[in-house]
């Protein structure tokens, strides 16, 4: 372990898994904490609730899709999501750098107020804070949410079992292009856009159509790292497809050029279900129907072999270990 | 209005409270938001639950009587605490500077496990995000917070009303004199601690002893600006006698010498709570019965003239308006 925090500590990849449990889970211990979950599931007046936080510190704060407002709405209700809750309530915290245009600030408040009613949760707590100049970098937002999860609901990174089968909601790495290109100044014939939307909707359809026994939405470290902590939690080996999971045409190019892999690049508005076999079709069905579910598609298994290990079958016919990431990609990408 | 972010909009003074109405409130319009109380008090599955949020960005990081990491967990607790709820679940998001050591950072979360257990608190979700060296400054925490309100308890910024006694439940002061004091570098002979502590404990006290209409921390802005904002949101004058308000004698010393009143500094293991006259002397008991309200003294009460206004009789006998605070004292006092 380095001694100081290092930019890869904070990729969502290896090294933040170990920045978790070597520091925060040393003292920071408790049961709930230790699941790892998206979110935590909570018993409260004989209810069940959902809580879960994010801090963002996207840059650039707007982007071709979104801003740091929009995404700070949708991540959280995305976590609340990944746990079969209905989101309800969200809080939001600013940390402003001395200097910051009102004017901006203005957009950025304006469009998270947009999101929230997009996606039907209420924005009831909030905090300002202000540091000097040089302090910050413009505009840090953190959200936390609350949600509760209907009766009859148990969706857990660690309910996946062998025989289910992987399906995603729709095609990988437009959000992390889409910051890249535009924090490299690149031009692209037709721009690439973050897929940053809230998923409440595209869950609820989900659940309404088949039991769903786990749900994680590929943000920091990509497919392949949400894949990976998916195999590990649910102490399972997923078999991937590599032909059978979507990729946009210009995300693939800009990949190509900027050296990336699409697999390990940030999703804002995409989620991996798992579910039976016998429900797959049910579920691929119910997430085709909805807008932001049009491209989804079955990419693979769960299997007992392997366990803890994702394993690739490539578009050569090949077969590899898809490994979780290691170092740091795209730092500050949410 | 400035078109650009100042630090006196994170003073918690008129700064604040216009950058909140006329920026944040503009788009961000929720009823529970619109009452502008330390914690939201929502109906959750037939109960009621409070949720707050609050980042952390405290200069230093490490301080006489604390660090961000117990102030963290203290200003969250407390503010669930002021709603009469009982603090129950803490999220933690975490914004580290890249190159801060990771041994600080382990000093500053075993603070909060320490903390929270103290408390009584359990943390349940976290999110760390890295940012380039120079991007941020060190460690900046948010916690937000879910606490259940017991039935019948009715707390609120709005229910003071004339005629009622208004109490502190101990010395002014002493948090911001000794952040400045560290910050400045001045040393003194008997070295100024934060009062920083989890009122919850203090809290379940008085609210066992009699009913209680309202209830606030003095945090940003002190004493003088939490007494502002009670008179406002219930409509109500205030009374304040200066000479029953308890300031310790180095925190006067301290602030004299840098030209600040402990009036204005940053409190975070004070309340200000506000009871019927027939109650005032068993909260007062009940407030110096516990640890932590030992020097908890009556310091006015309020009445139904000057609406919004607080009026001090000073120690000299004369009488003048207490007004909010203006401009910014102390920069990331909290």
């Amino acid at each position: 372990m380095e001694e100081v925090v290092l930019l890869a500590h904070g990729s969502g990849g290896t090294l933040s898994h170990e920045l978790v449990e070597h520091v925060f889970l040393k003292y920071l211990d408790d049961p709930k904490l230790l699941e790892l979950e998206d979110a935590a599931l909570l018993e409260l007046d004989g209810g069940r609730i959902v809580l879960t936080t994010d801090s963002y510190v996207v840059r650039p704060l707007f982007f071709p899709g979104g801003d740091i407002g929009k995404l700070a709405v949708c991540g959280t209700v995305n976590d609340l999501s990944m746990r079969g809750a209905r989101p309800l309530y969200l809080t939001a915290g600013f940390i402003l750098e001395e200097g910051y245009p009102l004017a901006q600030l203005e957009r950025i408040i304006s469009s998270m107020a947009e999101t929230a009613a997009r996606a039907g949760v209420r924005i009831v707590a909030g905090d300002t804070k202000v540091v000097e100049h040089g302090a910050a970098d413009g505009v840090f937002i953190n959200t936390a949410g609350v949600g509760i999860v209907p009766p009859g609901v148990d969706v857990s990174a660690r309910n996946a079992r062998p025989g289910d089968v992987v399906l995603i909601s729709g095609a990988v790495g437009d959000h992390g292009l889409a910051i890249m290109t535009r924090r490299e100044g690149l031009e692209f014939e037709s721009p690439l856009k973050s897929d940053c939307a809230p998923l409440n909707g595209l869950v609820e359809a989900l659940l309404a159509a088949c039991p769903v026994r786990t749900l994680r939405d590929p943000t920091r470290g990509g497919l392949a790292t949400t894949l990976n902590e998916l195999a590990i939690q649910s102490v399972v080996g997923l078999e991937i497809d590599e032909t059978q999971v979507p990729v946009h045409e210009p995300v693939r190019a800009a990949s190509e050029l900027l050296g990336l892999d699409p697999f390990y690049v940030a999703n804002e508005g995409k989620l991996v279900a798992i579910v039976a076999a016998e429900d797959a079709e049910r579920a691929l069905e119910a997430l085709r129907d909805h807008p932001l579910g049009s491209e989804a598609a079955i990419i693979g298994r769960v299997v007992a072999d392997h366990v803890g290990q994702v394993a690739l079958r490539t578009v050569l016919g090949t077969r590899r270990i898809l490994d979780m990431l290691a170092g740091e990609q795209l730092p500050r990408i949410c």
